[in-house]
């Protein structure tokens, strides 16, 4: 599928619209229909025990959870909201150095399902998780469930 | 249960050793043994649509739960490590100002047990819960699952 964002897109909006993604100097790395990937540096997302704060870990990776939902709505539903409800983190590990996340559907076949009840009844639900890597390794998985509004 | 941290002094903390904290303008409000509560005004944590970014919310109310646990275990155990292994976030309603998380033990009949734990096997886990509250109402509910770690 082609990119339907470049990834610097992706990251200008992303720091014009969140502060905290700036502050946490997240860059975008790779954005597809199927799957977004952002990333972010130590230094800025340091907890006091000269690892990743976990609270740097889960907002990387519900960004890059979210941002998927934004980058295959954005042409058919420009002004459409897009927010979380609910989600669920594991931290398997430390994190010591610059960090990812990649998000992807948890059930693409529910993306059907999800457009038509967002076009017909103007809000829908869809579950995205991302997995937190680190040198390599998937260090933590995130789950989301999130509402998209939209305006007709 | 008297003050064991003022909270000018937990804030100053969380600034100087959790860069984030800093960059979304966390004040600590509120420090006792029995619950941590910590604000944050709207600029620094917007989303794209004029409302608090999930990620702030939920590393706020991770900060509280966190600062919780440092501040109950700071004295008798001044190198301890406490790090999240998961967490669960409900968001009920969009936060449209200053917002404040209030944190305290799920079950604070644990605590002995935990103690215990940590004295004798260098090790063990707990769940902080968190309030959410925005304009006087709970706006979103955190739990995590803590581990502390001791060396002897």
């Amino acid at each position: 599928m082609e990119n339907i964002v470049s990834p610097q897109s992706l990251q200008q909006f992303l720091h014009r619209e969140i502060p905290l993604s700036q502050a946490m100097q997240i860059a975008a790395v790779d954005v597809t229909e199927e799957s977004v990937q952002l990333s972010a540096p130590l230094a800025p997302n340091l907890n006091p025990h000269a690892t990743v704060f976990g609270g740097s870990a889960s907002a990387l990776a519900l960004l890059a959870a979210w941002s998927l939902l934004h980058v295959r709505l954005r042409s058919a539903f420009p002004s459409v909201c897009i927010v979380i409800q609910r989600q669920s983190v594991s931290y398997n590990r430390p994190i010591h150095g610059s960090f990812a996340a990649r998000a992807a559907l948890a059930q693409p076949g529910e993306w059907p399902r999800f457009l038509r009840l967002l076009t017909r009844r103007g809000k829908a639900r869809i579950t995205v998780a991302s997995t937190l890597d680190y040198a390599g390794e998937e260090v933590g998985h995130f789950s989301g469930d999130f509402v998209a509004f939209h305006w007709h």
